[in-house]
């Protein structure tokens, strides 16, 4: 199968997130990554498409899309992976021209410009995918399709969590930066670049819609202008509660995403850290260990795994598989299925931040999102 | 050393917390139980009491501590193991009498009963013990001297959680059934019969106090009068905050008490299921396993353990310790030292529930404690 | 019921095995310790007995026996833990007045001592319990029961491993000097100190016997002149095989007991450090985790539980499981039942410590037991 | 930079380690697959080269050498996936004409091809390199620097297990058949498939030299013709002594590769299920737990690296680490440097295999490698 053309805008040198995209791009040989418009400073981007041994390279998105929409051989999607302010104009400009677009998350850094780009990606002859990645885990899928399939039961309990310490003290680098500039990153600091994961995830797994939050949201560190951590408590529409930690400052975690639920027959739980297990328990019996590619995997974990049991896979194997489901959509446009997150995904995550920001500034009050 | 002379109230046959009473008064040899009035249905005490080869069997307390003031070689400390609506009346008939008191926990049943009981111990000539037996465990003795000592600095987050699943379903044995009655347990299920060990561990480790709480309870099985499930926000004096999650119908959750503390330097994080381990944090600095007895042990840790590292000690041992630190506290009494759990706490521990119940009809209503 | 009177040799001050022996003796109440020569100084027994509050304390062994056999209200049980060399002479003089001997392991320090104490034994009018108290924890009752019940199928390998890192350098302590004396420990110095609780252990749990092995033992440390580390391959009657690896240099364990037994249907893993736990797959199925207490828990492991599931039972706990059990087996001698090690056991463990010196010596041939 | 061109021999349809090495090869970009003779079968190579969209699809590896040796643009290497009684004769045809092979283990089914490749590969102009493909862990590179830099002193025990259970039962797939089959797979089984694994590991970790091993080799599945479970002893050069143990019958196992090294001043493990995690202790030190990317990670493990702690690299990011050194590699040949495992340790790995067939066959008699 002839790989897909991709462009990338953002994603130049020391940047994280855009060599993430692009391993995850090719991991499986889906895409072939050839212009972009790496930085928001030309000399650096044109430095970083030649490193990486771009065909075009392109001074801005609004160029690029234009030039590539006109190109024969033009990209056929694009991946946004700039600080959040940018994400809104620059999928704009790919989604009118018809060039699918992969995005960051969270969505935009206001709701302003979230439902802006809701608007043009509803209307465009283009995919709009959000890259919410750890939905990519196989057993995350597994999860999902347990509580779908009744085995836990009714659900009673979300507790999701993410926690990291890389924002203990003061900001010392880009990537830090400009995500606790709320000019960049938005209202939203712990809750906006991390919190966001946690929420979708929590809804993915359970497919329930969370209906209204109370929220306390803590700047610990001096002059800082955003949450480096939130407690939540979610209601979601059915009756089932949780509770939602998102911190940038607790010291000892790294990328501590965990997700459990509680059902009236059963309960789930997984960690991000070691993504190949997930605990199942039946009430009353005693708890299995279901593992990727293992005995107990089901058929939605093995479509996105890779290699056998206990040859880990990982963070990059995960994002990968949204790369791969995204070009699985973007062979057969417009047909839709799979369960890849998109535009009402980056919506109601933004109003996640927003409502967040709202309920801590008023006590703490139950607010809808 | 002669034993202490100990008596008993409540604890009959088919109880739970009676029989780690008894084992952990015996294990280091502080106690000989001579006496009780194990059950409030008097011909189950008197088999109770000759199962456990008492020296005398009362039919109810007030007998008991009438008598047992009055005998030359009576009770010097009576443990009081009923369900908590008792545990008022009972400490106050043995408080008054001169009697030391080694009550369970929670204080009461209610507020009333708990400042009435409060009165009485202030004014007493005898001690109240409170069995927060969590607060025994050597590694907690050890967090509770990195928080102190400043090892993880100023403290930002206390994330502490009590998850069991044994009421998942409707109670069908004695222990579930009176601890879903609120007339027997009070007005908090979880939160009383957990939530307070959690929220007494919370501050015991940190130092700290909760000023107030912002609470979210739920009742997930059909029928039952008391919380199943608790959501809290907590805000401590000097500004740290916290997330109190306590449940019984979290499936697959055996007896999940886990405490994580994070400060401007660093983090520790406990889970009882596993007590012999504490990791410990200095930011910047790889994470190390602290072991009970082990290399890393502090004075602290190592005064309250028995055996070398790697030879795990558990619950009764953490409960044994409170014990024998009682033994010592009658032994000087009423030279005051150490860090038992008492009336302060239990106070404490009641305003948690009534709070809790008091925020969560108020629509989660940040309330002072 | 009337304690039974225990009387004790050795377990003086400092020692670490004879304060294990007495809380596990005390932790259930069915011993009360009444007498004892717990030292070989004299001055030191004394004290020691007074410290302990000992009705009667003896000066060494012999005048103990003798006198407490002539005691109307002398002792009915005595347990021995002293150094290795002194088992034999003491579990022989209480043997032959009719007085139980619960005895600390290795059964001795020499093969001819061994064969001697074996022959007073089994013609005593008293039992002879040897305290490989690992077969005391419920989970490892639950092993056996798994396998015998055939639920892994045929059993095939068998790894068991018992790793310390307190003898790292030279010893340093009373505990670490007789352990690494031959005259007083015996030729085994790893394999005698903790080889033989792994071996037996991995016996107790197949239900199997090792027939003959080949060893490979080192001594790391300079001028060691017994065993730190030993490499063991073993040679079951059947056809299963296994590993046993003991070291006291293992730099960073604890107490790390481990076995594993695999069969043709099933596995199963248990660590002593995390005890509660027993790990168990049957092929082609997801691994499971047995809980203390849990729903999973069998009868057998039920019988030597005292408190709920996710309450941690521990080292002390299972040491006591095999005191009641000698309770059981002294009030109802001399009829037999139960799991208890004694003689035969004793025997078995002492012809492994020579068998492995054997084999090393002669460059690592099989030998038989 | 321009890709290099790689041919693959062996890894058609159904193949497990020809995926695996075409994702490595893909990961970090440098390799572009263009040439291969996928299969023994001419038809199946066709369609499965269709499949991947090769540009030239070869009969047979002589056909593909000479053809590709030819080409102005012909390939720069060649990966060798077929089983193992291939590899010689391929290896040897692309070796003779200049193409750099990089090979899968073991490096060969017999001793004699071993010699035969080893003495072509020492005189072509070209690299051959063996896809060890666990050295490729960061955490492994790691504990070979902390070992290298004398951080755990002098190494005493290894001990080194790989366990895994899909050849539980008879072998029912493509996977399972030749690798039971000795003319394809050579006389080892479980040493050759996996052991040959542990065996490299350990010794690529400690940089010492196995000097002589005894080993006990079984076969428990019925009609197996070679082994599936086997215990070796080994002593390596300098006086260190260690374990081995491999097994494809340990039920519960999925690919539990585990390394344990202990030292006069500390001690490592690691274990490759879950690889991103290095627990160190430094003797009388608490133990810590070194993480990839994390606080305590070394510049040898983070060059290996491409994400942040907490995001969970795996299985193939580690392979590609070899893929990527393999092509820093090709670009500088003939200079040479780097930890690559190649020829040498091929053969050393046959001669593991040999000498264990040899000892078990000796009854366990020390044999020489």
């Amino acid at each position: 199968m002839t790989p897909i053309k991709l462009g990338m805008v953002g994603g130049g040198k020391d940047a994280f997130i855009g060599a993430v995209h692009r391993i995850a791009a090719r991991m499986d040989g889906h895409f072939e990554l050839v212009a972009g418009a790496l930085s928001s400073t030309p000399e650096k981007a044109r430095e970083s498409a030649d490193e990486l041994g771009l065909l075009r390279s392109y001074d801005n998105f609004s160029d690029m899309a234009t030039a590539e929409a006109n190109l024969e051989e033009g990209i056929d999607a694009v991946a946004i992976v700039t600080p959040n302010h940018v994400h809104a104009d620059a999928a704009i400009a790919f989604l009118e021209r018809g060039i699918h677009v992969i995005c960051d998350k969270p969505l935009t850094s206001t709701l302003e410009d979230a439902e802006r780009l809701v608007k043009v990606a509803k209307e465009a002859n283009a995919l709009f995918i959000l890259t919410h990645n750890y939905t990519g885990y196989p057993m995350i899928r597994q999860a999902r399709e347990i509580v779908a399939s009744g085995q836990i039961g009714e659900v009673r309990v979300v507790q999701v969590e993410y926690a990291q310490d890389w924002l203990t003290e003061a900001a010392s680098n880009k990537q830090g930066e400009w995500r606790t500039d709320p000019l960049r990153s938005g209202a939203g600091g712990s809750t906006g670049d991390i919190g966001t994961h946690a929420f979708n995830l929590a809804q993915f797994v359970t497919g329930l819609t969370v209906e209204s939050l109370s929220a306390d949201l803590q700047s610990f560190v001096a002059n800082r202008e955003v949450d480096d951590n939130a407690h939540v408590m979610l209601r979601f529409k059915g009756g089932a509660r949780g509770m939602l930690w998102c911190s940038q400052v607790a010291v000892g975690s790294e990328n501590a995403l965990k997700l459990r639920v509680y059902g009236s027959q059963g309960g789930i739980e997984w960690e991000q850290e070691n993504p190949n297990y997930l605990y199942f328990t039946a009430f009353g019996k005693p708890r299995s260990i279901l593992t990727r590619s293992g005995a107990g995997a089901s058929d939605e974990a093995n479509e996105v795994s890779r290699i056998p049991a206990g040859h880990p896979e990982g963070y990059l194997e995960a994002f990968a598989n949204l790369y791969t489901e995204a070009a699985e959509r973007i062979r057969t446009y417009p047909s839709k299925n799979g369960v890849l997150p998109g535009i009402d995904e980056g919506l109601n995550g933004v109003r996640f931040i927003t409502t967040c920001v709202r309920s801590s500034a008023n006590d703490s009050a139950w607010e809808s999102l």
